[in-house]
């Protein structure tokens, strides 16, 4: 399997899972180190590294992440028994042109507004590290260096951590 | 509505939003500041104010909690558009009493020695805060001042807290 390969193929399979979760859940850190989640509606674009979601621009989630970009972004299937969880940092976008690409009606329950709402905006999720469980009994499929693979070209190497447990 | 009836009925509430919920998502910070989560099977009893769930003492989110406390514990339930966020402290309980108090044969699908098992440990999380969406468009229900009401017999003060929307 080549660098490249390997990369695309991760991506691909988190693809894969996350794809009919129509709903993630959002961790971020508040000031006094306490873990808040949120649902997230998901952005219908194929994942490739990167996640993006929705947000008002003055929401309480945006001034936990300027205070610390680390957030969780974890999809369930209780159906098919997938859970995956994402760990990147997030920050803020207000680029019109990304959003007109993201957006679908959808919003229109949030942003009734639409593409007028001057709140509107994106959060995105670059993601470094993700472990996808096909089951809850099994045991977790790492997927680390990701950013790192993504940033540098260089593929993860297995033996680096121990928690890697690339299939 | 009395004091205590405002705790009560706000944990009775969130008992029935968890209660057909197999697997929530148990979200702990790593040393580096980088959030993780995974899949753990919920116990059986009634929530009141604790949430508890097996563990192995050595696996890694145990240390993860002795390094921070902080953890989230999201539930999602797709089928029926609910979602709750619990936002606690974390800490491992290794108490005989309590374990089998808490054990259920589902259980060995992680721990197939059983009650037997030198690994087999709880982690008790104590809520100090919750949240939740009937829908996700739905406006968020802040139940906050959970764990004060609990520590002092004072309930939440409505305005206390701009988050504060409670039903």
């Amino acid at each position: 399997m080549s660098e490249t390969t390997g990369r695309e193929e991760q991506i691909r399979k988190l693809a894969g899972l996350i794809k009919e979760i129509e709903f993630a859940m959002l961790t971020t850190v508040e000031p006094d180190g306490s873990l808040r989640s949120r649902p997230m509606m998901t952005q219908r674009v194929e994942f490739d590294g990167d996640l993006w979601f929705f947000t008002r621009a003055s929401a309480p989630k945006v001034g936990e992440i300027e205070h610390d970009r680390h957030v969780n972004v974890s999809y369930s299937s209780p159906e098919r028994q997938h859970y995956v969880s994402m760990s990147g940092r997030a920050r803020l976008v207000r680029d019109r042109a990304k959003i007109e690409e993201l957006w679908n009606p959808a919003y229109k329950a949030w942003f009734p507004e639409g593409l007028d709402d001057p709140e509107l905006a994106l959060l995105k999720v670059s993601v470094e590290q993700a472990e996808y469980w096909d089951s809850p009994t099994s045991t977790a499929v790492h997927l680390v260096g990701f950013a790192k693979a993504a940033l540098t070209g260089e593929s993860y190497q297995p033996g680096e951590n121990e928690k890697v447990n690339l299939k």
